[in-house]
């Protein structure tokens, strides 16, 4: 499948990276490609720079947003909260319409301090708004409740866990499923529409302080029932 | 130990039914005992009436919030969130002050509906609260996570899973580890001071939409690491 991938930082990275090794056509997207492929500095996680990581993986074309969205059968939002809605602006209404949009982004205010705070939650949430802001994209939010190596290899758990899905379209919640299979997820919950992202999105909170208590992100919530 | 459990409602039923099982001695505090014992209809959920459970169970006293904690060496709050605070200002600060405070309330607000929201999240929570209203009570939040029945017996899920502690006095985290593990509890994490409570009570959105989906409330988080 072409598939865009909005967001060149780690999660970004990570995805874009497994995806091609599935074999899928991906292009990540960026607001400045030129700008982006000028890095030499680590980002605030001691990430590698973009060019890097992009020298590891030749397969991977980076575009302006909107030229990876307008070329993909399905996007994948991978920018941060506060970069989502100008990201998808950016990559254009028309360039997303009818397209499973894969939101990842957690709406995570770091203006406090750590932890952070929710800037949208319990009576609205992030994944609600970019479906508001792009009523013609079909938006399905999964993925933001583990880190970005459990997104694409949860099997190195080494126990079964789970992940969730929230939209309104079942093709698109189908088509994505099929995607997390293919990451290795093996229990993949449909929590309804899109209003249940308020649900994963505010497990960011007990996420946050998870990794504190444990320290360390390769952990990840198994629903057992 | 002596053990007032304060609520009268499905969750303090189960918690006395348990602890007194454990051979705990226990009392149950309501506001106004007699109006308790003259209750004849189920409550909204449909559980039988207070007079109805506490015939099975002769070994629980019921007294007045306050006679309850006064006699009590750990308090239990099993209220509704909007009861807490009401609850423990009846039971009395001095009859709080140097115990344990075991709290289990959830800041559900239903006034909009189901599913509700959360009257305090994110930048304070229920937990803290009581702490703060309590300032001599050696709070810890937990149990808040899961249903009655998983709360006092969470083998019968048949495979383990995980509950949370969050209080800031280490030696009342280990007097309720010790007392959650005599329920069967195996994956007892503790979470941090009071409040990390903020991430716990943040879990209860996404726990209702998963009793939704799944539809069934016999179910609970692991976290998987």
């Amino acid at each position: 499948m072409k598939i865009a991938v909005l967001g060149t930082g780690m999660v970004g990275q990570t995805i874009a990276a497994r995806l091609a090794g599935l074999g899928h056509e991906v292009t990540v997207g960026t607001r400045d490609p030129q700008g982006t492929l000028a890095r030499t500095e680590p980002d605030g996680m001691g990430n590698p720079a973009y060019p890097v990581w992009a020298a590891a993986h030749p397969e991977v074309r980076l575009a302006t947003f909107a030229d990876a969205a307008a070329g993909a059968e399905l996007v994948v939002n991978a920018t941060s909260g506060h970069g989502a809605l100008p990201a998808l602006e950016a990559a254009g209404a028309d360039n997303l319409a009818g397209k499973v949009l894969l939101d990842i982004s957690n709406p995570l205010d770091f203006s406090g301090g750590f932890p952070p705070t929710l800037f949208v939650k319990d009576t609205d949430s992030l994944g609600e708004q970019v479906q508001r802001a792009f009523p013609d994209a079909l938006v399905v939010k999964t993925l933001n409740t583990l880190n970005a190596d459990l997104m694409v290899d949860p099997a190195s758990l080494g126990e079964p866990s789970s992940v969730f899905v929230s939209g309104n379209d079942e093709t698109a919640k189908a088509t994505v499923t099929e995607l997390l299979t293919s990451f290795g997820h093996t229990d993949v919950i449909d929590l309804g529409d899109i209003s249940t992202a308020r649900g994963t999105e505010m497990l960011l909170p007990v996420w946050l302080r998870l990794m504190g208590a444990l320290g360390t992100a390769a952990f990840n919530f198994r629903i057992v029932r």
